[in-house]
Parts: C-alpha cells; structure tokens; sequence
C-alpha cells in the first residue's frame, strides 16, 4: 500500500520553502535599523502573512485537513487536538532571532492523524537547512539521513535550552535553578539558540545532544518532535513521562539515558496546557 | 605610500583558510562516535597541527615576526605582547562545538604592531563565513562590507555570553550573578554560540548587540576585537574602562551607550592576565 500522508509530506516541504523564501526577504528589509514600533509591526505582520500563505495552500490541496496555527490560535483559534489530519504551524520560529538577525530562523510544520505526529518538515531558512521526518523512515538535512550522537552519559553532553527573562518570579527562579543544577553536572556546555525546532534539529543531527524547555507551545514542537524521534532519539516529558504535544514541556535528547538522567535535574513548574480552556 | 601590513593580510586569509579546510576535514571524520579519550585526542592533535601550519606558513613568509598562539602557550611558550609584528593566534576557537559538530568553529588570527591591533581575520570554517578587518578599513564578511546594529538601548538588544560551568565556586556564582542580572534588566534575549570570535564577529555583523566574557584570552579576543571595532562598534574592559589585550576581559557592543550600561550589570571578578608571571 501507498503511504496515504506522502503526497501531504511533499507538499508540506514545497510550502515551507516559499514561506523561508518570504522570510528572507522580510529579513532583507533590514528591519534592524527600524524603530522598535516598526520592528514589532513587521515581525507580527510577517509572521501572520508566512501563516497564511502556509494554511491557504494546504487548504487549496487538502480541504478537509485542520489546523493548529501560533498566529491563529493568538487570533482567537482553539489550539485542541483532534482526531482529524491536522497541521500544526509555526511560521516564524525564533522570533527574537527574526527581528534580530541572528542565524537560526525557522518554518516549522507537524502533521498528526489521529493525535500521532505523521510527518515533521523544519525549514532552517538563514542557513538554508531542509530538515524531514516522515515517521518510520528515518530523518533527513537537505535530503541526507541525519543520527543523534548516540551519546548516552549526559557530563559529556553538549545541552541546548532557552537563557531568557521571564515575568514571573517563580518561573524565572525556576529556570534559572535548572540551568545551575544542568551546569554543574557538569556537561560539556550549554547552547541557546533561540529556535525550540532549530534546537530540536541540532540534537537530531548529532551537533548537541540534549535540549530541555518548559513553557514552549505545540507549534514550536510538532515538527521537531518528529525529526528528533526518526534520528534515533527521544522525546519526553521533562518529568520524564511519555511526551505530550499539548503539555508545553519537552526534552528531546540523543538517547533514553540523558533524557532520564536530564529529569532529575529540572525542577518542573507549571506552564499551563496548549488545550486547557481559555489558555 | 602603500599599506605595509596589506601583504600580511593577505597571507592571514589565505593561511586561515587552509587552516579551516583542515578543521572541516577533521570534523569529517566523525569524532562523535569516538570514545572521550580519542575525542580528547583528536582535538589537542587537530589543534596543534593546525597551530603548527599556521605558524610555519606565516615563519616562511614573515621570519622576524613573532607568534602568541594558544597551542604555544599551553606548551610553555611566553604570552607577552611586544612592540614587534606579531601573529596572536586561536587555531580552533569554539574548542567544545569542535568536539560535538556545533556550527560555531572559527580560525582567530590577530596581527599587533607596537602592541596595537592592525589586523584580524576570523574564519568561521563551518559556516565557510571569512571575516577580516584592516584598521582604518572597516571590517567584512566573505568581502561584503558589515556593520554593527548600532543599537543604543541595552533593553532592546540580543546579548551574547559564554553559559559554563567554572570549578572556583565564586567565579561560577559571579558568572551566574552576572547573567541573572542581565536577564532581568530585561534583555531581548541571550544567546550562547560556544566561539569568542564568533560571538564578536556576529555583533560586528549586527546579528547580536553585545557580547561580554571575562576569563577568554588574548587569542580569542584579537583578530575578533578588529573586526567588532571596524564594523562600527565598541570594544571596553568589563569595568568600562579602555580594552585591553592581555586582561582576559572584554566587552564589544553595538555603540558605547549599550558597553557603558553593560558594565553597571557585570560584577568583576579576578581571572588574572594573559602577561602575568606564571600565568
């Protein structure tokens, strides 16, 4: 039998390449030398536009397919998984990294039928790196098969997360106690680069060998999710639980044993749910 | 009257791109899957080789000029700066992205007369981006001209810094401290590339705004600090007061508003000089 989602994978990978065409040039506008208004405008505006030329397309080609989108559900969309073939949209992933410039920009798309990602297609854009999952027949750069590191002892990890403020000072406590606790494992060393998908890439392709977030949406990793699995490695929860797309809490990691070894050095906190109601 | 350093230039381009081809192929040969004491290995050997071609192709060339190179150094040569032409050079900057395939790895190369920079050449070999600066010059990557941001608010800029863990307890605590107090000012973000070099070179391109370390050398600083300040920027101590090569401290922004409020979040702490007996 034919593989029923082939047709959706390559036209997923045809549009993620016209929406990081979009995006370079949005980039080429020098958006660096704007007023900080004019910055947000066009940050948002880019990124509702790469969104809608993302879900007209597929719509065009697959009518009946839902959606999970970031600028949708900010719109007001529900973001709940359903039964039904859905994709699952970030347009702009690395938003700061957009605005600022900084290499690792990213479309990043997953398809799940049934709630089980079927296919995921991250589009590395600035680096022009085309990375594609397609469950049970293994993950690829640019059309090459990519492998996790294999890497199984986490002091001799290169460990990937997000260095950023946050609000809330408990969150913001929070984090900060995990990265100490991660860092004085010791491991090799901490990366942030910005894209919760590009990250995901990187620990696919065997450049890190961990990555761990709370607070990230189901946009930010339905596609990554997917690479990072079919290159060998795992994705969790951070309580080390089977992973939940709609739990805003990942780690994916290079083999069973960091992941495992990596919960016990995070402390969770509540980030809320992509589908609780009124999230 | 011609450029006296021009031909000097030259030959650093070249030999840092010979340099990087070796680095790449050494990548190629798939260190990931090596055991840690192999991986240890392959890194010191890569290293000092490439020191060693470094070095003998510019000796060839340039005999009376004299050499600063990391490799040099750990092996007991002096790290002195004189009034003499000379080659301050970081065969592999980015050490621990070498060992895991993370993209940052660069060729630093740094060329002083009378103790003051006239030159720097940094080659980011993965990424293939070769970044040069001649003073008085302006600065380039790949021989397009780049800039920095030229961002004057520390709240609106991307932050660069080196996230590792330091066995001196007060060292470690004050570089947390330090990146605490950062975050919360707060930032746009902060990002951890793992390369001093190309940290710098990244906010001479405007990709980042800032970018401060204390406790690097002067082979990570040198051929990077030309490029930041001929692409427009700034480079200070991390007291504010002026960059100094030997202090193994540093800060290189985007204008001097955003160094000079950096430096009120950064709490100093002794990592000794490059020039100090023993050291």
């Amino acid at each position: 039998m034919s593989d029923p989602w082939q047709e959706c994978l390559e036209h997923c990978v045809e549009v993620a390449t016209q929406a990081g065409k979009v995006i370079r040039e949005a980039l080429k506008s020098d958006i660096a030398v704007m007023h900080k208004s004019s910055q947000v405008d066009l940050v948002t505006e880019t990124d509702q536009r790469v969104e809608r030329l993302i879900i007209s397309s597929i719509k065009a080609k697959f009518p009946t397919h839902s959606f999970i989108g970031e600028e949708s559900v900010a719109a007001g969309a529900p973001s709940v998984l359903t039964d039904d073939p859905t994709w699952i949209i970030d347009p702009i992933d690395g938003t700061t990294n957009f605005v600022h410039g900084f290499p690792f920009v990213c479309v990043s798309i997953g398809f799940t039928v049934k709630k089980q990602i079927e296919f995921g297609v991250v589009y590395s854009c600035i680096e022009d790196k085309m990375y594609t999952a397609r469950k049970g027949k293994g993950a690829f750069c640019n059309g090459v098969p990519i492998k996790v590191s294999g890497q199984e002892d986490l002091s001799q990890c290169l460990v990937l997360t997000e260095v950023c403020f946050k609000k809330d000072p408990h969150r913001f406590d929070a984090m900060m106690a995990n990265l100490r606790s991660v860092l004085t494992i010791p491991v090799h060393g901490i990366r942030s680069p910005g894209s919760a998908a590009v990250n995901m890439c990187l620990v696919a392709s065997g450049a890190a060998d961990a990555y761990y977030h709370a607070g990230i949406h189901c946009w930010d990793m339905a596609g990554g999710a997917a690479v990072v699995t079919e290159a060998g490695g795992v994705v969790t929860d951070v309580s080390g639980g089977p992973f939940d797309l709609m739990s805003r809490r990942l780690i994916a990691a290079s083999s069973r044993a960091v992941a495992e070894r990596l919960t016990r050095h995070i402390t969770e906190f509540n980030v809320g749910r992509d589908d609780a109601d009124g999230s």
